[in-house]
């Protein structure tokens, strides 16, 4: 008999950047690849966060043998409070990723009822069949993994999100010489992190990073503020050790922030002289030169410590000329003015800022093109399928894998959902699951669809009038003179005369013996009569909602 | 009796980008500078356009000799349409400007009342008292000019927006001899361009950019789509040049890239060779090797054509394997997804895009760090504002400037509506003017405050919903069953049971004699309850209005 078709099927972060989630499934054996969330864009009015769709894998959960999660960023573990439900697998991961995801879960009260299995970052499991190996890789985070499933055509490789820095702060390289044995045995497929495939050469070390938060903090004369990714643990050993070597005292500000530095010094990810972390109620009593604050807000989030601090609401802590500020991270994509405000409030106040336009504060943790051309050669696949990024790096991936001898038909381009099926002779795209946002907002998953959004859309474009017209349920004619409530459409005192010459309208409309006339007529007159009526005399388009009171 | 001092008041662009306007006045004469407009930003919901505030312009008005405009671009000529019906004075301007201005203001239906006086890019002319010339400057649009204002003491030079490309695509560089010519005499004051402050080194030539067009249209085997700012003419004669080279034919899509592209030749500012550009029409009938189209859509606007021939929804043009795509631009802050969407889309279909992020096909218009260095050494003003920039612009050119001899005291950072007063002894800043966003909305300017966007914001995030209470006008008792409209707030067929508990809720509330209860009281309590209701059922918080309707 024929064996088993390897079966791949993407179900988040392919043809986007988020909510990464891949099902590797190979005859009754279905393993999933992290389980991750995207925040919201722009046009995604009111949703708090978005998760991938798994029908796919609730259609096929008697198969699923467990989630394995590479590192513990938001767009690995972030679906998880909402996908446990669903379908309670256990899940097996690093310790420190571990760390992260329980205080996720403990936030949801699902920690007790979820099994977490913590395997070393070069240790080796078992799931249905199917062996996985985890081998060590850079990224912005410690205790970042890809792995490595065996199966019985051949073996698959997950890169995880990775860099290749040969001086990593907590000096764990990422692990080439596995790669190369396994290439040298054969690797059936490569699956890779595409996020900065556009970037040309290689990504700075993160000891670059280091050696200037160590020259900007020694050069400091009064305090010194440093905001970073919460989750960015390095960067805070950077920082850590700047403080330490300067006799400077070490202060927190910000909920995650705060979490987050004692769950990986708990765990061992941090070492911290003894004395140098203090607390912020102690701010005031040490002397600015003596000071380094870190802070959340590297993304000018409207309610993180850092945008609190700049905009002078933030009880423990006001700028004062002297202050120096560290921006180390990049804004992500969408956030860009919410961080330039920021920094601007910073210098009115009289902050000097340093930020990645104007310092090398921070490096990214994605791999650039030259060391994806180096695990290319490393690990000469001969299937390779691009991961983590939108449809452009995907195919700029893709086509630097051809130009790296993988074969052009083997290089596959998939999206969300696509099915890839392979043997050791062919592979092929053969069909699509269901795929998709799944929207959170508030305490709902996925009942906010189309049609939602859409009006949210309107409504936030020229707001809405409401007409209450009151009819005589036996005369069917009208009782009284409308009503008309308008928000987010005009200001209701300048624009009182218009508002009440469309109230007349209505009267003049309905203004008869009403009996002939259907409500639903009556409201569509209503509606297109006030429509074209507020487009003449404003040029905007409110929505219009007539109400018929029956009386 | 002392001279007057020289006043400069910022009325848009300083401490943002944008809406750029600056008033000089010296005694009995006020000259504008620049008259722009601004996108609005993200959170200025259904916005169209912001303009300055001018209350000050109007106050003085009978002092006001002319708005001198620098650039045809919409940040230094888009509010005139909105303020010139406010005070109407006479334009000057370079002839491309006047070109670009007339299209606008006939749109408006405001050109044949309009004086516009079109100066050479070194003309000289007098406004009230004062002296002004002008002196070419290179940007990315031809005929920009910074400006000299002659004051009886002393000269203020304004720079416009500039760079100093030695190599531009016009062959007119900026004019460094006049500006050393003018330090040499001595300046009081300069106001130079500080957008591009944060970028060390030069900015590159348009020449690089020419060179790399060239190379893509050249090696390109099929048709080459080419967009960039509709402006950019310097850009099109590159485009204009390559497809002469290669033997292409050109071709417009999109109204303002082809209207500018006439204007600009009918003006003598683009050299187009004979037959070279074709009516969309005959697109069809010209082999793809022969074919080169210019677009509008390098922002990703969504009713742009390249982004309607991206979404497959552009009568003459669908994507085909082997179309090449240049973007010649970057994208504007705000825009950054709405580009990457497009880039991906044209991906998507087969085409092979070129843009900033992977090729040189764009550079900017405006001075680098050691460009800005060299204006300052050349001029060596007394007193320095840096204009046109953001807070933190703003605060790092003073910073350079004092680094290039300007005293600590005589750079002065100023925000919109800041009055700065000077002598030849000594300046500060004495006061402030009204200043600020003004926002056009459709047919108003000014209408929409801050109550109509905080409502637009608040029925973006969580809709709205809409309690309907029919209470008879004798008894103040409920009549029938309370209705309820909603709208963006959760899908209504999924929801059902929930709106409907909330109708209960209601009835429950209000079921009693409520003769006593003033109908204030009554609406309050309606609208407590179902907030209160609404978010423990959902965790949203849709804005709730209650209806009275006394029948």
């Amino acid at each position: 008999m024929a064996k088993p078709k390897l079966k791949i099927v993407p179900l988040g972060g392919l043809g986007e950047i988020g909510k990464n989630m891949m099902s590797v499934e190979y005859g009754e054996d279905i393993i999933l690849i992290d389980c991750g969330l995207m925040f919201p864009e722009e046009e995604m009015l009111g949703i708090d966060l978005v998760i991938p769709d798994i029908s796919y894998v609730l259609e096929n959960r008697e198969k699923v043998r467990g989630i394995v999660i590479t590192h513990g960023h938001e767009d690995h573990i972030g679906a998880l409070p909402y996908i446990l439900p669903q379908i309670n697998v256990p899940i097996y991961c690093t310790k420190l990723t571990q760390g992260l995801i329980s205080v996720k879960l403990k936030e949801a009260k699902l920690l007790h009822q979820t099994k977490i299995n913590v395997i070393p970052s070069d240790g080796t499991f078992k799931l249905g069949k199917l062996k996985v190996d985890f081998y060590p890789v850079c990224h912005s985070l410690p205790d970042s993994v890809g792995l490595v499933i065996q199966t019985p055509i051949g073996a698959v490789v997950h890169s995880g999100d990775f860099k290749l820095d040969y001086t990593p702060v907590d000096g764990k390289p990422t692990n080439l010489s596995r790669l190369a044995m396994l290439g040298a045995r054969g690797v059936l497929l490569l699956m890779s992190d595409s996020t900065h495939v556009e970037l040309p050469g290689y990504t700075p070390s993160e000891t670059v990073v280091g050696e200037n938060i160590d020259r900007i903090i020694g050069a400091a004369t009064g305090r010194v503020l440093v905001t970073t990714f919460a989750s960015l643990i390095s960067r805070q050993q950077q920082v850590i050790d700047a403080a330490a070597k300067y006799g400077r005292k070490l202060f927190f500000a910000g909920r995650s922030m705060t979490e987050i530095h004692k769950m990986a010094t708990d765990l061992g990810y941090l070492k911290v002289p003894e004395g140098l972390v203090c607390n912020i109620e102690q701010l005031q009593r040490v002397p600015p030169e003596k000071v380094v604050l870190m802070t959340t807000g590297s993304q000018g989030e409207p309610t993180s410590a850092l945008v609190r601090i700049a905009n002078r609401d933030f009880r423990h802590v006001h700028i004062m000329k002297g202050d120096t500020v560290i921006i180390s991270a990049s804004p992500i994509p969408g956030n860009e003015s919410l961080v330039s405000r920021t920094i601007d409030s910073l210098f009115r106040q009289g902050a000097k800022v340093f930020y990645d336009r104007i310092a090398k504060v921070h490096v990214h943790g994605h791999a650039s093109q030259e060391e994806l051309k180096l695990v290319l050669n490393l690990v000469k696949p001969k299937y390779f399928v691009p991961v983590h990024g939108e449809y452009r790096h995907l195919t700029m991936h893709a086509e630097l894998a051809r130009t790296m001898g993988v074969a052009p038909e083997n290089a596959f381009v998939m999206e969300d959902g696509d099915i890839l099926e392979l043997n050791t002779k062919s592979g092929r795209i053969t069909g699509k699951v269901p795929s998709g946002n799944v929207y959170v907002d508030g305490l709902s998953v996925g009942d906010v669809g189309g049609v939602v959004l859409r009006n949210r859309r309107m409504l936030s474009q020229d707001g809405i009038v409401v007409a209450i017209v009151a009819i005589n349920k036996q005369t069917g004619m009208l009782v009284g003179r409308p009503d008309i409530v308008s928000r987010g459409f005009v200001d209701p005192d300048e624009s009182k005369a218009m508002l009440d010459a469309s109230r007349d309208l209505i009267i003049k409309l309905l203004d008869h013996d009403g009996k002939d006339i259907p409500e639903g007529a009556m409201y569509n007159d209503v509606k297109e009569t006030l429509n074209k009526f507020y487009y003449e005399q404003t040029k905007r388009r409110p929505m219009v909602i007539p109400v018929m009171v029956k009386v």
